[in-house]
């Protein structure tokens, strides 16, 4: 717990207001928004110190959903005006950026979101009270579960929450994606025409060009970029108007189509009700789709680190086949050193990201008949993983692959060199008869032309033309 | 090594033809239609003793991609009509279930599945070399690389013909699930009046019916159908034609189209030949895809099975709602008793595909620079996941769900007696007024329903009206 | 990047310093202890938000190896007093608590821990200058790579650094195991005689008592508790004078045991030198071996809370056999429920731990050559598991198990009322008669002792004594 | 299901018995050692195809298992002694190598290992009978579960015999570990003055000796090889005498000890009887951890064979500093192609390993109450892993670490001309000099050492002396 909230939860005498839930009364800062049951949470689910709070996307869905609740509840005629609208400008307070401070409960809790969605419950009835002109505390006028809460239940506000929250943020990360195939696809244009050796189990195999290589990474990534774009639609889905189970037990008809037209409109996102609220409400197989999709997403980008960090190996006993910028001294002990760290710091972000999908499918595994309790531990980690992915991608696109360069020379020679070329002639020579003079290449040192030249197997004008390594690489010039 | 492997691969030397490959001469047994590559495979790898044979849908597609290389080749001329036919009607043969035994490489294998594509190689260019009245082993008259492998490298082939084969399995675990999902509907319907407690973290919480459970089962697996089929489709971009590393080296201008087109039609699905052979030669992001979304079946199915376990705990000190039928005697020791054993069987495949599915991930970050060099373990892990899920499905549904009862009585019992009721009185009565009720329920032992008329909140009419079960598990009488 | 570290990296010309690396000059802050190295690394990995300096345990051990080095280093002759000394007494500062601000680089960070050592040696340095009567930056007098760094290379003092914070953090895992075991045992000694039905497969078995089954939870507790004790001893072992790849280049004959030997002293661990540097320098195998005994700790606590979860499902449809403390409310829609919230963010926090492990074998697994560069993600994996398990393990045990009573009087009914009792008289009546009663009792609902009185089986007296609970649950009243 | 396998469970009518369970009557072959439970587990569980008789360590175990009980059954007079001379002559069959093909259930299957069980006892009776004198079928003489599982049941049983197994495979797998770990160690003799570049992040870093590089593997796989050991160890306590939840119910006082002493003679292994019964029954602690230390061995393996395949990329155009022997062709399309496909299929092998891994914690963490019912997923896993892991070790041993051979010279030029000598310099001329010359040697393309001479900053005799490779690899000659 850090210091700051330690004060908060033990104020002096004189500064507090007294509240009351099925447990007792406890003592509230005057000063608080949240109230007695997030004061409770906050004491039971002492975890990881991260707050509510540093999950604005989430913070602000919350408000989202209260203000469509609230809109919907008025057009029913269950909330009165003066209520509904300070619930409404008191959420779109929070939706602006206001009082994320207050949100101030664990962000791996027990209660599948209830502490959650209660901190957000109890903010907004606090903020609206002091629009309607009353004292925090006096839900009296506007009570936390009875107005801010009316129509709803955690189980069908939370995730809805989290949906509207992981939609943000995975919009976001498909941009940062294609900020990053754009910064591949420029170098593949830059190295169009560099020729190299293609390697298959790390073996020289045969040509191919270095943009043809960077290329494939812009492809892959696109194709990424539409996977998840497609997950997350899978998304869109709700349960708003659920309420506990699913039933939509308190929540009048017509309440769950209007409030979800009314989170659409206030969210700007195409969201849908989902078409059985009770299976909706307890599964979480979208959020197990989308996390098999940034582990997707993860692999990729570390198979392609991989292969930069062994692309840009040595400067002398490696590879050596492309420099990438230098960002940073690689050594405390080895003057000049300068290692690959931007692709090593995205490697581990793959691999924290793999991690959480483990994680997120053992959540979903566990819930249990109409509830899947574990739904702040798959937020949390979906959030960290798209986070972090998204951050990845940004520093590997601005702090490396715009600045890579390519060593041309050395990469022709190792072309010339190879004697991989000898796969070229095979359609004339043979397989058998080409195993032979690879075979007297490797032992000899020698060329593969020369030792086709040598022993007469074909002129150097049908060498010359087969082995033009842009004809290789199949570059259509 | 099974025994029967052993005593080929060490035959009495009158019954053996001898062959040759990079490292020298080999004896093969005469009878044999596999080759010195092949040999050599089954030496290098005797890790799992499960044959390449097993995966039939592998050994179909192998065959059905050398058969479309054969006529595409035939058709640009590479080939001869008379080695074209041959080829192709033994790999007829094998598309029709024959020679199967001779396909003896180990499930998990380096190299690619280089060993894979020679062992198709081998034995169709023997059984071919037989069509034409040779001898097998006479490949001066038809070379297993020059031509059953003309303009194919095992980097283009081995991923077809895994795609090919992933498509096969995945329709038919589309179909199974179909099955089971069908089982659970007509349960949905069986149990569409049965009311009882819906639970939420496993404390009771509001009415329901038995029938909307079931058919949350039945919703839950046709999504995740869709999205095995949405998978599946990603699979049918194919890198046939790419050859080695995707340039198409080798490979004549038009072939890829024409082989393509010729799988399409030998194999009966719409394959299309992917956007850019080079990324998708090194790419096995479909693949990642497809496990998760298989793993994603798995913890559908894994949650389902503990809800049915959960439900028909018992039979005394459990929860009893539901009774499933007795398929064996459950204990060695404990007479009569009878346990859930097969969606304890389905809960074990479950944790088997989430394991796999974490073996393909890493499978796939290992991809290096042109190509995956472990499809191989990718490839059998999704095997096992679509063979042991299809088993696992058609089980739970022919030897569990049908024979599912209901305990009807108690679960209308446990309805009326719940604390859960006070819910939906809340509206009426307010939230701080309902907990103290259902606190003084639980402590006195006493029912919502007389509390609340002693206290005289409600008239008795209100009170039915509220409570009636259908009301509250919202059914539509 | 929080708003106060943008601030600090840009701040207003007149109160900076300059300094220097290979990429160029910088201004840094003049009130920065850390300098050019640290600030590029901010800049490099703008990953998570989460500073160095969040890690305790990790910024104290850092200064421990610096100060230990120093030492060695003075008394070799390498470094002379007043250096010698400043740089330990900074190292103590940091060790007392002090300048944690000052460590600033992110907690994934590609580099090896290189950004954490600069971080370190720069802090140190500048702290050291101003104690001798120099400014910050006048590296002239005291340098962060000649002096602090002196006979050290990231790649000794970063896993060496690790595995001193991971020692501490493990030892204080097992201490609230500790005291998370006594609670279960204290509950065991208060349930001893409460009989109760076991249950195998969810299905009732035979009597045991709740002291029974909240002792196996000690007991279990135990275990784990002594692995992992035994898994950090492994860690005891480091690398210090290996410097930059176990060659212990540029640390002179000797450092390696002297600095060992004071960082003993300083941290107050029994440290010792591995007996194989260059293997040490690149194996994480006891990160890897600790993190699946953390995964076993976090099974096992998962498999203890799913128990607390179904033994006090109800209140009035589950199983009811124990109650937990209500800790908070429930529920914002269904007054009066209370959940099982501290068990549920127990499994949360297991699935967390289960993901981490994923995380730190996949990063092990990278490691190539001489070094794992991935290091810094261990360690954070590492950290946050033990952390979490440790919240974990406090709330479990004081705000849930500590307050645990039972349902004597239901759980003794269940035992009389079972049909599991028939395995008690199975070795006097035979398997298959003991079948036939306990079949009849299911499907008559009738009790297996009248049964087997009514079928002149046995007489009531040897009922009785076979029957009795304390017997059955092999109670040595 | 296998054919043979079908036809045995629907045989003609005159060729059969019949036999009775709770569900009703089945017929049986004649020939069949196993009967009803047997048939009804076949039935239930068409999961893998693959037979508990695949499982040679865990047929035998069980067999052995209960000779252990038959013997303490006797000395405790519950079993006269022709039966007991009988169960245990059957059963000693089986431990020879007998009857194996009568244990036909799969290996995936629901019932917590009943069915394993089950199948033992039947073969067990009906061997035995037929010693006897008697017909298979004829229970009246001698009873699958009143003799051959008298004061046993499943739960302790099935996780004893499991054990047994475990611990004959891990005994094994130690050995093949030592067996490669000593063609590490004597190639690190042969290379030990093969001096090279050492390689941080990929990059060059300072100079060792391939021999280093290649004792460090020896090394490392001894560490494990003690790990695999001490966690092996665990697995020697044993729950036998524990029956069906741990209270000993049905077993008589003094049968626990007896059987286990049995169990440790006839098995040669210093086995123990859990202090706790009932925390030892459902607990898979021990499997967890064995499981998490094969993931250790996995993920060592990988990494070495990430290496080999790094240092013997090329031939031309990869770092080819060693050669791996040439096992097989390595391409169908490229002649001469040599791939490092035992390496490959070694990093498969570990892939899978991590995946079971997986699938070993998640059906650990699945266990609830007095049982884990998902023991037969585990010990399924284990043994893959196991059996997996030794084919790799012994096929990386003899197929490839034997062989490898060094390209000498191309090592030591690159030593001579890597910039990664200036660190050797960094004491003399300090870090920033250094990284001055280094920045020049890397833009010029110029040597160190000519550097320094021409900067004036060293005399040719202490460059000399400084440079001596043996001195930078830590060589005491």
């Amino acid at each position: 717990m850090s210091e700051s909230i330690a004060t908060l939860l033990a104020p002096a005498p004189s500064l507090v207001r007294s509240e009351h839930d099925l447990i007792g009364d406890r003592d509230i800062p005057v000063d608080a928004y949240w109230g007695v049951h997030t004061l409770r949470a906050v004491e039971n689910f002492p975890i990881t110190g991260q707050l509510l709070s540093s999950n604005t996307h989430l913070v602000v869905a919350l408000a989202m959903v209260k203000q469509a609740a609230a809109r919907a509840n008025r057009e029913l005629g269950l909330l009165d005006a003066p209520r509904a609208s300070a619930i409404s400008a008191a959420c779109q307070e929070i939706i602006g950026g206001r009082l994320h401070d207050q949100f101030i409960v664990d962000v791996i809790q027990g209660g599948a979101g209830t502490s959650s969605n209660m901190n957000a419950n109890e903010v907004i009835a606090n903020r609206a009270l002091e629009l309607m002109g009353h004292a925090k505390g006096e839900y009296q006028f506007l009570h936390p579960n009875d107005h801010v809460n009316l129509s709803q239940s955690t189980n069908d506000v939370y995730p809805t929450a989290v949906r509207v929250a992981t939609i943000f943020a995975a919009t976001s990360l498909v941009g940062t994606m294609e900020h990053l195939g754009r910064a591949f696809a420029a170098k593949a244009v830059e190295f169009r025409t560099v020729v190299k050796m293609g390697r298959t189990q790390l073996q020289d195999a045969v040509p191919m060009t270095l943009g043809q290589e960077f290329n494939s990474y812009a492809v892959t990534l696109g194709e990424d970029r539409a996977r998840l774009a497609e997950s997350s639609l899978l998304i869109h889905e709700i349960n708003l108007g659920a309420t506990a189970i699913g039933t939509g037990l308190n929540a009048p008809v017509g309440y769950a189509s209007l409030a979800c037209s009314h989170l659409a409109h206030i969210s700007g996102l195409p969201l849908v009700t989902a078409f059985d609220l009770i299976e909706a409400t307890s599964d979480v197989g979208a959020f197990v789709h989308l996390s098999g999709v940034l582990k997707r997403v993860a692999v990729k980008l570390s198979k392609i680190c991989n292969d930069l960090r062994l692309l840009s190996s040595g400067p002398r006993a490696g590879l050596g086949e492309i420099n990438l910028p230098a960002v940073q001294s690689g050594s405390s002990i080895m003057p000049g050193k300068v290692n690959p760290v931007i692709p090593e710091v995205v490697n581990q972000v793959a691999y924290e990201v793999i991690g959480n999908d483990v994680t997120v499918t053992m959540a979903a595994e566990s819930g249990q008949l109409q509830l899947n309790a574990f739904e702040p531990i798959i937020a949390h980690s979906l959030t960290k993983s798209m986070r972090h992915l998204q951050a990845a991608c940004i520093t590997l696109a601005d702090k490396c692959v715009i600045g890579i360069t390519a060593h041309e020379d050395k990469l022709r020679r190792q072309v010339e060199d190879s004697i991989g070329l000898v796969t070229a002639l095979t359609l004339q020579l043979g397989y058998a008869a080409s195993t032979q003079i690879a075979m007297e290449a490797l032992t000899t040192g020698r060329g593969v032309a020369e030792l086709v030249l040598e022993h007469g197997l074909l002129s150097s004008e049908q060498l010359n033309e087969l082995l033009r390594p842009e004809r290789l690489a199949n570059l259509s010039e």
